[in-house]
């Protein structure tokens, strides 16, 4: 069934299916790395924490009307994902300021925006992912004009639909990642993963970070951090 | 009729203007900058270059059909503008790859675009004038969506009137920094200045870069490629 492996990145492996061509085994690694790969770590457990709630919040999203690559998942650390040809651009959409924002145009963090501000980067890594517009993305990838309209749109609505997501759970959104790909039919589909790896989540009440904030900035317990953020997702299952 | 001067920059001086609260006098200065700040130099004879050329080019970009802040040339340094409130956004059309996409974007020099690329940048010296994307722009300024769009389109009628403008004097208009700001009447014109400070020129035959390239890079006299630039511009009056 687990076929040949197909592509290695910092956070997942990527597997061929054996028996199905358009199919993928997302396998996802203990490993975390942050500031374009300066800063490295092993965390025992991670894998299975990303596996988990990022199957929770694909599986939420499809329920939605997102339309994704996520089929099911499969074991603690794998999921069978459909095969898509991911599109370069990282697709950023930030409720409140934090992060590389705050550096490059200084505004505070904890900015709320008035509403949600969406950024591309190119995905690069040798060029350091760097931000870009969509004359850019349209010159650096084989989306349209009418393409990067649709994914700016799927990312907005993933934003409407994951604030009220993590709101019953008492996280903030304040930003997150999201990566598309195109499927066998040529359709854009939301494809990657969507967790405390690619998302900013603050406690609503306390304001803690419980994301991959905490070990960019060795704030504490990453694995008791994404173990606390599940728990609360199964508990409103 | 020199008023009190209401701003230094990096390399213009502005004036008031005692009899006309409308009005500013733009003094360009003999300083050379380049990497945001970080090299530094004087060429004596260098505003005046800027001056006559950037003059010469808003003549003709006023009998064009742009509209613009410029007023008149007053003397060897000196030209009196229509005073605006500038839009702190760099507005940068792209013909042929140089200069910093080569290193953000890992593209080629001299890859020419098949559609001028436009670039906006937020006009901010201790952020370093960021890459920023229209969303930026509109959080950033006061710019509506509009007002972007009208910047957008001046700044490809520039692109379409200059390239000849240049071709004529066998220079090839490779990239170019417009900034637009806003006139009593509310209106957005074309503003600061358009010389071999802000414009790439490189020689239609040689390939000679003839610009403030010659200073970034060290190579060779900027007083002569600038005196070259205004030599063939006048040429052709």
């Amino acid at each position: 069934m687990k076929g040949n492996l197909l592509y290695e990145g910092k956070a997942k492996q990527v597997f061929m299916v054996t028996e199905d061509p358009d199919a993928l085994i997302l396998s996802y690694k203990n490993d975390a790395t942050a500031f374009n790969g300066e800063k490295q770590a092993v965390f025992q457990g991670k894998g299975r924490y990303n596996n988990l709630i990022s199957s929770a919040i694909f599986t939420y999203l499809q329920t939605n009307g997102i339309a994704s690559h996520f089929k099911q998942q499969l074991n603690d650390t794998e999921q069978l994902v459909e095969k898509t040809t991911i599109i370069p651009l990282e697709v950023v959409v930030r409720n409140i300021a934090a992060g590389s924002i705050t550096r490059r145009l200084g505004i505070p963090e904890k900015t709320a925006f008035t509403s949600p501000l969406l950024e591309l980067y190119y995905k690069d890594d040798q060029l350091g992912d760097p931000i870009i517009n969509d004359e850019h993305a349209r010159l650096l990838t084989d989306a349209t004009g009418t393409n990067l309209a649709t994914i700016k749109q799927m990312a907005l609505q993933v934003n409407e639909k994951l604030q009220p997501f993590f709101q019953q759970v008492g996280l903030a959104l304040v930003d997150f990642k999201l990566e598309f790909g195109r499927n066998a039919q040529g359709e854009i589909v939301l494809a990657d993963e969507i967790s405390p790896d690619t998302c900013r989540l603050w406690d609503l009440t306390t304001g803690e970070k419980m994301d991959k904030d905490v070990f960019r900035e060795d704030l504490g317990d990453l694995i008791e951090v994404y173990d606390a953020i599940l728990q609360r997702l199964e508990a409103v299952k």
